[in-house]
C-alpha cells in the first residue's frame, strides 16, 4: 500500500481540527458556530409553541423537530445565488435538511415536546466539504444546549433527547478509505459516505454513494470503521461543549 | 426465533411478484409499466439533443442523465395533491429523483452521450411501498431498451451503459430483517434501507435509516445480504425484459 | 366532391377504435385507461370529504366537482416538460381542465354531494389528438363507476349524475368535415370543434375555433351533425363499460 | 310567449349603449377605453421588435400576436385580489386571454409582422358582464388604429389585418334568448354563448356553455342569429372609430 | 444664476397642470383618475370587512390600511411586462406601495376602522415621472371620498382621517432645485426627493436620494422649501375635489 | 427638559459600542461581522465577472453593484421564517437591499468595474434595531477591503470607490431626538430616520418617516445634526478597519 498524502497531511483516520464559538446567535435558545476544519456552520435551536399543520390535521399528539439548511452566498468559492432569487430551494439543500431532521428525530422522544416544534437551523458560513455532517453534529449540540436551558427555565419538563447523535463523512480517495473529506478530497473521491451514529455507536443513517462509480462490501466496511472512530471523537467533543454551556 | 408472518405470507427473503407491460408510452424510446407487487410505476427513457445549461456554461463535454419522479394523484390511498397546485415539488420526490439520477449515472459512460440528455421519467400509478426501488429498476430497463433502439436507428453509436443497475428495499420489521417491504410493513419498520447495486453485485447507493430508531452493524449486514439476493433476481428479470424488447 | 383519404382510412364520420382498461388505478373509486385510437388517457374519480375554501367562505351547501388535466412527459412526440419545472401550469391545460369540470358539473346535481368534492383526474399517457374529448368521456365513466361503488358502500345515498356526458372533436380538414381528428388531421384542420353532449343529445359545451381561419354556418352545422353521431356511439360505449364495472 | 322584461328595459336583440374614449394610454400605438354599457375595458396595442422564444427555437418566420387580460381590483363589486398576490394568474383570465389572442390571430396574416409581437392588453376597469367580448372588440380597434399609425410612421409596410373581428355574448335567460348579457342576466342564464365573428359574418370562435344545464340545437340557432345581428352593429361601430382615429 | 429652461417651460417652483376625473371606477367607494401633467394614475379606495391575518394573530384591535401600486403595461414608453409573468412583483413597486400605505396610515386613526381594511389601489395609466407622489396624493382623495360616502351610508361612524396628506417630488436638475419633475428631468437629476406632508405642513415621509451622486444640507433645504409650496397647492386641490364629490 | 433615560444609559447622541470580526467569510474578497451594540450583521463583498441581463440588453458599459439583505431565522426574538418557505422575499427586505445598493453605487464610479458585478451580501445574525444602517456601514467596509485586495491581486486596476459611505439611524423617542436607536427605542419612536452620508459629510440618502405620526422641520434638523455626528464617528471606525485589513 502506497503511503497516502492528504492535502493537509492528515492521517487517513484523522478528523480535521474541531472549533466552536458558543451562542453565536443569542436570540436562539441554543446556538454555536461549529468548525470541521475550514467548514464552518452556524447551528441554532429554537423552540416554537406550534406544531405543523399536518400534525394538527391528523390529530397527532406530541411535537416535532424540523431542520432547515442553507449555504450562505459567501460560503462557496464562487458566490452561491440565494434560493429566493430562483424561487425555489435547490434539491441538494432539501435532501440535506431532510437528513438533519430525520437524524435528530431518531434520538428524540417527540412525546416530550407536546405542542412544540424544535427548529434546527444550519447555515453554512464557509464550505470545505462535510457541511451536512457538521450540520448534524452541530444541530445536536444546539438542541442539547437549548433543551438544558428550557428545562432550567421551566419551559420543558424533561429532556426529549434519548441519546446523542453525530455525523461524519468517509470516502474512498485515490483508492484508499479516508475519514472526514475536505472539498478537494470529496471532489475526487470515488465513493462518498455520510454516516450518522449515536454516542453509543448505533447507526441512525447510513448513506454511501458511488460517484459515477461503484463500491464493494470491503470498501463499505472500511468506511464504517473509520466513521465509528470519528463519531466517537465527535461525541466526546459534543459532550464537552454541552457541559461547558451549562456552567 | 418466532416464525415471521408477513401480510402476504411471503418468506422474509422473498420479492413480491414482478410484472411488466412493455411500451406503455410508445412515444418514448423505451418505456414500461413495472410492478413490484401492487406498486406499479410508469418508467420511460427519452433522449433529447440538448444538455443542461450548467454543463454548457462550464464547457463540459459528453452528455447527461436526469430523472424525474412523481406520484400520480390516484396512486395513494388518499388522493395526493399535485405539486403544481402547491407551487413546488415535495421534498421526498426531489430526494427520490436525485437518487434515481445518480444511480443511473453511476453505471453510464456519459462521454458516450455527447450533446444529449437522457430523461428518465418515473410516475407512480399505484403506491404500495418500494416506489423508489421500482423506479430505479424500471428506469434502467427503459434506458437499456431505449439505448438498444437508438443504436439500431443509428442515433447512438455505442451503448453508454457500462453495466445494469437495480434497487430493492430491505428493513427490520417486527424485529426481523425482511426484503422488499410493502406499505404496511414499511410503515411499521424500525429500520428501512434502500440499496442500489449493479448486476455484478457492486454497490451504487446504500441508504439505511432508523425510523425514530437506531440500528446495529449486524442488522445492516442482514439487510445487505437480503438485498444482494433480491438484486440478483431483479437483474435476471431486467435482462429478460430487455432481451424480449429486442426481438 | 373528391373522395376523402384519411391517414388511417377512416370514413369522414367514423370514430377511431375505442379501447379501455378498467381500474388502472385501484386506489381510486373509479378509474380507467381510455383509448380513442392512439390517444390514451388515465381517468380517475376520487371522492374527498371536503369542499373548496370559496364554497365554505360563501356558505354554499352541497358539493363540488373539479377536474385536473395533465400531459405526462412521454405522451408527446417530443418530451413535454413538467409544469412544476416551469413553476406554473400551461394555459392550454388550465383551459382543458376547466372544460372537463364544467362538463361534468352540467350533468350533476351538486346538492347530492353534500360536503364532498369529486376529483376527476385526467393524465394523458399518449397524445394523438382529441385528448380533451377523451378526457371528458373517460371522466364521466370514472365518475359513474365511482358513484355506483360509493352508493354500494353506503357512502353516497343517491347518484348525483342526472345523465351521461361525452365529448368528441370534429373539424374541417382538406375542405371537408370529419369526425374525431387525430393529431395529423388536427394540425392541418382549418376549423376545429370540441363538442360536449349528453346521452340524450343535448348540448353541454360547444367550442369551435378557426385556426388562423374562419368558418361558416354551413360548416358549423356539418360539424354538429358529425358530433351528434359520434356522441351517440360514445354514449353506448360508456354505458357498456359502466355496466361491466358493476358486475 | 310572455313579454320579456330585461333589467335595463332593452329589447332581447338590443346591444347596450356603446361608448369609447380614444387614446386613453398615449404611450401605446393604439388604445381606447371601450364601454359595453357599464362594462368598460382599457384596450391597447403595442408592437414590440421581438418574437416569442418558442418561435425563435422552431425557426418560424413572421411575427406573433399575444393578448393579456386582467380585471383591475376595483372592477368588481367586491374587490378582486391581484393575481400577483396569489402568485399565479386565475384560470378564467388565462382562458380569456387565450381566446382574445386566437381571435385576433384568426384575422391576421402573421407573415406581415416579421420579427414583431403585437401585444394586445385588455384591463377591465368596470365589470358588468361581457368583459371578454368587449375585450376582443376593443382589442381589434386598438390593433387597427396601431397598424394604421405604424404604417404611416413607416414601421410596418402593409396591414397584416385581413378583416375585422368583433365578439358579443348571447344567452338563454328566463327561457328566452337575449343578446349582450349584463352581469345580472349572465348570473341567471341557463346557457351562455360568446361568439366571435368577422365583419363579413364568418365565425372565428363559437363557445356556448350550459351553466349546470344543457341546451338544444334550436337554442343554439337562436343565439347565433342574435349574435350575428349584434356583431354587424359592432363592426360598424369599430369602423367608425378606426376612421375617426385616422383623421 | 443662469436662467433655467425646463422642457415644458415651467418655473422652477411650478407644479404641472393638475387634472382629474371622478369615479373612474364606480364599484369602488371612492376613485379618480388623477393627472400630474402627463402622469395619470387610477386611484381607488375600497373598504373590506376583514383585517390582515397578522393582526388577527396578534389580537390587535382596530383596522388597517394597505396600498397596492402597479404600472399598467401601456403606461411606459416601452411596454412594461406584467409582474405576474415574472412570478413576482418588482422591487420598485413594492417600495412604492409600502410608502403609500405608510403615508396614509400616518394620518389615520386606525382604531376608527374596527375590523376593516381600507384598500388603496393605484394603477399608473401613463407614466411621466412622479407616479408615486401622484399615487399618494390621489390615494388620499379616494380615501376621503370613500370615507365621506361610507359615513353617509352608515357603514362608518366617524372619519378615521385625522388630516390630509399629499406628496410631491423635488430634485436638483442641471444644478438647480426644481419642483415636480417630469420623466426627462427625473432621468437627469442628481438628487431626487419625494416628500410627503400633511395639509398643515407637517412631514410624514422624507426621502431624498443622490442618483450616483451626493447632496448638501443647502440642497435639502431648497428641496424642502419647494415641496412645502407644492404640497400647499396640492392640499387645496384635494380639498376642492373632495368637496365636489360630496355634492 | 427632563433628563432622558435610555435603556442602556447612553447619551442622546451616543452610538452603541462598535465591534467587528474581520474575514468572517474567507471565501469572499472582503467580509466582516459588524456590530452596532447587539445588532450584528455579516457583510461580504464578492466580485463576479458578469453584469446583469438588463445592462447587457441595453448595451451599457461599466459594471454594477447590487446588494442582498436577509435576516437569518435566529436573528429575531421570535424565529423568523425563511423567505424561501413563503416563496417570496418580504417587502421590508427588498426595500432595505435596494437602499444598500443605491447607497454604495452613489459613491462608486461604475465605469471602473467594467464587466463586473460587485455583490454586497448582508445577513443579520442578531437584530436589535438599526440593521439597515449597520448593513450599509459594513457593506462599505467589505467593499473597500475587497477592492484593495483585488487591486493587489491585479484583478482591478483602480479603486472605483470615490469616497466612503456610512449610515446611522436617528429618531424622536419620548419626545426627544436620539441617535442610533435600539429595538426597544425604535419600537416606541414617533419619528424614525435612516441617514446615509459620505465620509465628507454629504448626504447620500435621507429617509425619515413618521410612525403613525408626523414631524416638523425642527425635528428633522435635530435628527440631521445627530446623524452627522454619528456618521463622523462611523467613518473613522471604517477607516481604521480598512487600514487594519491592509496590513
Amino acid at each position: 500500500m502506497t503511503e497516502l498524502q492528504r492535502p493537509d497531511n492528515r492521517a487517513a483516520d484523522e478528523l480535521r481540527p474541531l472549533s466552536y464559538e458558543l451562542d453565536i446567535a443569542p436570540h436562539a435558545s441554543g446556538s454555536l458556530l461549529l468548525g470541521f476544519g475550514k467548514t464552518r456552520v452556524i447551528c441554532s435551536a429554537i423552540l416554537e409553541r406550534k406544531i405543523p399543520g399536518w400534525m394538527r390535521a391528523q390529530g397527532i399528539d406530541g411535537g416535532w423537530i424540523t431542520a432547515e439548511y442553507s449555504m450562505l452566498p459567501y460560503s462557496t468559492l464562487d458566490r452561491k445565488n440565494r434560493d429566493i432569487n430562483r424561487g425555489k430551494q435547490d434539491g441538494r439543500s432539501i435532501e440535506i435538511q431532510r437528513l438533519i431532521g430525520r437524524s435528530l428525530r431518531a434520538v428524540t422522544d417527540l412525546s416530550l415536546l407536546p405542542g412544540y416544534t424544535l427548529w434546527l437551523d444550519c447555515d453554512v458560513l464557509q464550505a470545505d466539504g462535510g457541511t451536512r455532517t457538521a450540520s448534524i453534529t452541530g444541530a445536536y449540540i444546539a438542541a442539547a444546549i437549548a433543551v438544558n436551558r428550557l428545562i432550567a427555565e421551566g419551559k420543558l419538563e424533561k429532556s426529549p433527547l434519548k441519546t446523542s447523535v453525530a455525523a461524519i463523512s468517509a470516502g474512498v480517495w485515490k483508492g484508499q478509505p479516508i475519514l472526514d473529506l475536505c472539498y478537494e478530497e470529496d471532489r475526487d473521491a470515488s465513493v462518498d459516505a455520510n454516516i450518522v451514529m449515536t454516542g453509543e455507536g448505533a447507526f441512525v443513517e447510513y448513506q454511501a454513494s458511488g460517484e459515477e462509480a461503484v463500491f464493494s462490501t470491503n470498501e463499505m466496511n472500511a468506511l464504517t470503521a473509520l466513521a465509528s472512530k470519528g463519531i466517537q471523537e465527535l461525541s466526546n467533543f459534543q459532550e464537552k461543549i454541552i457541559t461547558e454551556a451549562k456552567s
